[in-house]
C-alpha cells in the first residue's frame, strides 16, 4: 500500500486500522494450504484479493453514501468521495501488479474476470434498487456477482498455485461460490437484525437505500395489498418516516423472511461443505468447513 | 464493453457516441507500425488502453463533479454517480481480462503500473489543489502520473507487441511520457483559452475548483502582492465571483503565463521528437511525429 503520495498509505492505514474479518485472503491461504502449497506464494496473492475486496468496499462506499465501515467512520466520511475512488483505483492496480509479480496468467485471468464480475453485479444491484417487481433470480445473479465471485476466485487461486488437477481447482471455486453466496444472504438478514455493534455497520442500511435483498423480497411477495402498499411507499418511492424501519422488521418477522433467509444460507452452506468432500479428512479441509460455520453462525 | 447488464453497454455506447480524439490508442497502433509489427495484438491492446483512460474519465467526471465530457453531457450528470465508478471498474477489469488473453505478462505489467501511476497522479493533484503553495515540481509529478505514465505505457506497448529490442521499447515510452507531458500543458492552458465547443468541455473548469496548473503557478508567483490576495481568494477559499475567472485570464495573459505554458509544451514536444530520432525516416515515424504536431497545434 506504499507510496510516496502521503495520501495514499494514509488512507489505507485507516482501513487496515478498521480491521475486518479477512475471510476472503484467510480462504486463499487456507485452500493453498488444503492443496499442499509448500511456497509462499499464496501469501502474496492472497494480498491481491484483499486489495481488490478493499476496493470494491472503498467505491461501494462512496457509490452507498454510507458513514461507517466496520463499525469505524467509512474512508469516505473521514477523507472524502474523492480520494476515496482514487486509492480504490491505485490498490486495484497495485493488486494487478502484485500478480504479474507473482507471473501466473492462470491466477491473472481468475482475479480479472472476478473483477468484472463484481462490477456488473454491482451495476445489477444498482439497476433492480428501488425496484420491487426484482425476481429472486435477479437477485441471485446480483450476490452471485457482487460477493460470490470473489469468494469463488479467492478459493480457486489457492489450488492453483498449489498446481493442483482441475477438479481440485473446481471442487474448490464450487466451495467459494456457494459460501460468498451463504455470507452474504446472512449479511442481508443482518442488516435487518443485527446490532450495530455485532455488524461494524448502522442496522437498516439496505432498507434506506431501497435495496432490495431477499428478506424484503420474500415479505412483498407474501405480502397482503395494504402491505404491499408500504413497501412500495418506503422502497420504491423511499418515502420513509419514524417507525417504518420497525414495521418492516415485524412484518419480516411475521412472514417469517428473515428466518427463510438464513436457511437458504444453511443450504448454500452445505453445498459448499460437499465441495469439499473430494479432499481427505484433515486439518485443512477442517478450518474451511470450520469458516463456513462461522459465516452462518453470524447470524445467531 | 459487452454485458448481460444493460445499463453497463448503455452507458458505453454514451461513451463512444461522444467522441474523443482516441489518441491513446492510436499511439499503440502507430507504435506497432513503427516497430514492424505484422500480427493483430496491437488493435487488442490498443482497445485496452483507451479502456483505461475511460475508466479513468469516468471516475474523474465524478471526483471533479464534471457536467461536459468532450462536448457532451458526461456520463455522471446522464446516469449518475453510481453507475459511473460502477462501469469504471468494469472497464479497468475488462482490460485486464483482454491483456491475459494475448498473454504478454510484460504487457500486463507495463498497464498495470501505469494503472498505478495515474491514480498517483490523481491524488496528488487532490492533495496540491486549492493550495497556491504548490511547486512546479508537484505540479510535473501530477501530469507525469495522471496524463504522461498512459501514453508512455501505449507507446510502449507498441514496441513489445513487435518484439523489438529494449532501445526501442524506451525510445517510444520517452516519446509517449513527454508527449503526455506536452499534452496535459496544453490542456491545462486551453483550459483558459479555449471556446468550449473546441475543447469539448467549459472553459475555467480548473479555475472553478482550484486546480494549480501551470499558467496559474506561474501568475502567482509572479504576482504583486495584491495579486497573491487575489489568487489566495479565489483559488485557496474558492471565494469566487462574477468576473473573477475573466480577471484571472487578464493577470496571466498581462504575465504572459499561457503564453510560457504552451513554450514548455513545444519543449516538450521537442523532446518527443528527438525520442524518435532512432527510428529511420518513413510514414511511420512521421505519422508518429505528426500526433506531436497536432498536439502543440491545438493551443493555436
Amino acid at each position: 500500500m506504499q507510496s510516496p503520495v502521503a495520501l495514499i498509505p494514509q488512507l489505507a492505514a485507516h482501513l487496515v486500522a478498521a480491521g475486518g474479518k479477512r475471510i476472503r485472503p484467510l480462504l486463499t491461504l487456507a485452500a493453498a494450504r488444503l492443496c499442499g502449497h509448500q511456497g509462499q506464494r499464496h501469501v502474496a496473492l492472497a494480498a491481491c484479493v484483499e486489495f481488490i475486496h478493499t476496493a470494491t468496499l472503498l467505491h461501494d462506499d462512496v457509490v452507498d453514501e454510507s458513514a461507517l465501515r466496520r463499525g469505524a467512520p467509512s474512508a469516505n466520511a473521514v477523507f472524502g468521495n474523492k480520494p476515496s475512488v482514487l486509492v480504490g483505483d491505485f490498490l486495484f492496480a497495485r493488486a494487478f501488479q502484485i500478480m504479474v509479480a507473482d507471473g501466473s496468467l492462470r491466477v491473472l485471468d481468475i482475479l480479472a474476470t472476478a473483477s468484472a464480475t463484481i462490477a456488473e453485479g454491482e451495476v445489477l444491484q444498482l439497476v433492480t434498487q428501488n425496484d420491487t417487481a426484482t425476481t429472486e433470480e435477479q437477485y441471485l445473479q446480483v450476490i452471485e456477482g457482487k460477493t460470490a465471485a470473489l469468494f469463488a476466485a479467492a478459493t480457486e487461486v489457492g489450488a492453483v498455485v498449489a498446481e493442483r488437477p482441475q477438479a481440485e481447482a473446481e471442487a474448490l471455486r464450487e466451495y467459494g461460490r456457494t459460501l460468498g453466496v451463504a455470507f452474504q444472504l446472512v449479511d442481508d438478514a443482518l442488516d435487518y437484525s443485527a446490532s450495530q455493534a455485532a455488524l461494524g455497520k448502522t442496522v437498516g442500511d439496505d432498507f434506506r437505500e431501497g435495496k432490495i435483498t431477499l428478506p424484503v423480497l420474500l415479505a412483498f411477495n407474501s405480502a397482503a395489498e395494504e402491505e404491499q402498499v408500504f413497501w412500495r411507499r418506503v422502497l420504491e418511492e423511499r418515502d420513509q418516516a419514524d417507525g417504518d424501519l420497525e414495521k418492516a422488521i415485524a412484518l419480516m418477522q411475521s412472514r417469517g423472511t428473515l428466518q427463510a433467509t438464513i436457511e437458504r444460507a444453511r443450504e448454500y452452506g452445505a453445498r459448499a461443505l460437499d465441495a469439499l468432500s473430494i479432499f481427505p479428512d484433515g486439518e485443512e479441509r477442517r478450518a474451511l468447513a470450520g469458516i463456513v460455520e462461522f459465516c452462518i453462525a453470524r447470524a445467531r
